[in-house]
């Protein structure tokens, strides 16, 4: 039998954890301690335990599958993604990187045994935040990069705490930060790209050299209601005839700044919305992302003073709050160039690009070497039902995936 | 004692409508036929009793006041308005001309005695449509200017049909169209201008000439939903900002068409308004109004058009569908020379205006030489329980009304 034929089929994988949490509209939902969560973390336990990994749980369930190499000292080489998704999200994002990563190990100790260094894969708890306020409860726990003061109380839509979703789930609430780990040599995370570039310039691998960072507001934009007939023009205070001044003006300079800046407004709530009344109140939000902190930061004041004028010329009032800002992230270097040799020693075409969305490996950057493979989204798809990446994609990123994690955890090659 | 003294303190008379529906917010809630309009139609009543009118109610539920004159053969000379609210509406709108008619009438039957034609004030039943999803059902039927068919199978928000109202206040539904008459000479309803242009302009009395046309749209914008993050600006097919260009655009036509043109977007409901997700579809509505029929359709078919490119544009499906068209009313140009004689004996200050907002004056138009007399809304508050006319701009009106009927109904001035 040759080797490549006992690697577990990826695709195979993911259909059966896509069957986990599965909805009625053809959709996943996975969230965190839920009942369709527990289901997929222990399916993917007993999928690495197939593998011929050694499993653990970890304080907060991350599920570890580990292969221990010769060098016992030599921090590990971690690869992976999250388990938990959107409501209703796709069969593709988080769940491939796991997937991926135990075919990979699987397939690595088939063809070549022990490693030199140890090789992990872990399935992480939590990255959307889409039960509780808060996001990366599995690598933020795991790299200590997160302040998750408070975290415990914070509340899901019914009304449940994290902590007593944590301890119904069979965790121990006290001890969530004893899952934090400082043996880790690298992190490598195969993913989904989520937008269309890849499959628009027909490449193969995405190696992602910067992960965006993001800076997010509530506008609030305060005018005057009034009567839809009566009341003359030229004397409005118009709050959403300012609101709309105010989008126009910002989609125009992101076009404007260019070199990948993306500005939106995904949000907009309109008092008293009705529609002979004029708007009194409008409220919406910007979600800003570069890749380059200086051009995020010069991009959002010149928002704001460009809302200010507009607001002034507009007989309105506007406030800005900025409640999330996230830097932008670097890939390492040197493993985004080992990604870029494997592709050119399998003939797959490569790009380099920049995430627009957060990501696990975002944390990780912080504490070790870190790189992202993407593969192609079809249609860009994400965060729905209709996520699709072909089975001849997810096998040209599992490939890449275990050629990289067998030069690091076999070869001599530094991280 | 003086023939003034004798007269009814119309702020009094409001002040004890408002109580008449009176909801927690401060707002007032009448709407037809339920129990806080039947109190309010019976206080009406014995009013115009107390008056020393002669009161009936018609198949439908308005309720007039009539003070007989010795020319049984000429037409009536009506004056009133409607007793129905919005959902917390103010304490004017409506009520205003039905109290200031039975002032007015008290007045001149005290001072003048029996008129020559006679004068009837009249609480028309429903104007706002409110509850049904129907307006004018008071003039309307008075009038015949409106088709009523099907009208009492409509439902309000409880599933009520208009037919089960009607029954339940009393009214037999298969005998609506019998409040029909043929007998009214003139039409004068004093209202409150909604509006803040005589209070800007330091006006006592605003004589209307026109009711407005008005065209309401329903705007569809058809998109692609997309990754805020991973989406670049130039691919993106975001319905949102598509619909703030053409919000922006509509806003700086009306502008720059003036002559009292007025576009309002007052509704706006994004799909699926997540902050980061681009839009993938908004609706929105236009409300269009204008004095002159003419200038209302060209600017419509310009608005059309223009949204039209900026759909093509901006990369965007767009639909418009026109769901309302009412036709300008022009009121009687004689009978709003005589309102400003009377304007100038008084020593009040008045000024020609056109109605943005629609009137049971514009129904009755169709039938009578028909007139209406504005006094001023402070800020221009309406449709709110902040709607406020001060007593002395109330006294003034009532004032130009009395005068007005006193010249129709007792003196040879031709309508």
């Amino acid at each position: 039998m040759e080797a490549s034929e006992i690697r577990m089929d990826v695709t195979k994988l993911l259909e059966r954890l896509s069957r986990l949490g599965k909805d009625q509209e053809g959709g996943v939902t996975r969230l965190l301690y839920d009942s369709a969560w527990k289901k997929a973390q222990r399916f993917v336990a007993s999928a690495m335990y197939v593998a011929g990994l050694e499993v653990t749980f970890d304080e907060v369930g991350n599920v570890y599958g580990k292969l221990a190499g010769t060098d016992e000292a030599a921090p590990s080489i971690l690869t992976g993604s999250h388990i938990d998704t959107v409501r209703s999200g796709g069969h593709y994002d988080g769940a491939l990187g796991i997937a991926a990563g135990i075919a990979a190990l699987s397939d690595l100790k088939a063809k070549h045994g022990i490693p030199r260094r140890s090789l992990e894969v872990v399935s992480l708890c939590e990255e959307e935040g889409s039960r509780f306020p808060l996001a990366y409860w599995g690598s933020g726990n795991v790299t200590g990069s997160k302040d998750f003061e408070g975290a415990l109380e914070a509340r899901d839509s019914e009304g449940i705490t994290l902590r007593e979703a944590m301890f119904n789930a069979g965790f121990d609430p006290l001890l969530y930060r004893q899952s934090r780990r400082s043996d880790i040599g690298a992190f490598v995370e195969l993913h989904i790209e989520q937008g269309e570039v890849l499959q628009r310039g027909r490449f193969d691998i995405g190696i992602v050299s910067a992960i965006f960072g993001q800076r997010r507001y509530f506008v609030e934009v305060q005018g005057r209601c009034g009567h839809a007939g009566t009341t003359p023009m030229n004397i409005r205070e118009d709050a959403l005839a300012a609101s709309a001044e105010m989008m126009v003006w910002m989609r125009r300079a992101a076009m404007q700044t260019g070199n990948g800046l993306v500005a939106t407004v995904g949000k907009v709530d309109v008092v008293p919305n009705v529609a002979n009344v004029i708007p009194g109140e409008v409220r919406f939000t910007l979600d800003i992302r570069h890749s380059d902190e200086a051009a995020l930061d010069g991009f959002c004041e010149l928002t704001i003073k460009a809302f200010s004028l507009i607001a002034k010329e507009m007989n309105v009032l506007v406030a800005l709050e900025c409640w999330l800002s996230e830097l932008p992230t670097l890939m390492n270097v040197e493993l985004g160039e080992a990604i870029s040799r494997v592709c050119d020693r399998k003939g797959f075409s490569k790009l380099p690009i920049s995430s627009g969305a957060g990501h696990d490996a975002g944390l990780f950057a912080s504490v070790c070497p870190t790189a992202m493979i993407f593969v192609p989204s079809k249609d860009g798809h994400s965060h729905s039902s209709e996520e699709y990446t072909s089975p001849a994609e997810v096998e040209r990123g599992t490939e890449v995936l275990t050629e990289l994690l067998h030069t690091l955890a076999y070869g001599e090659e530094a991280t």
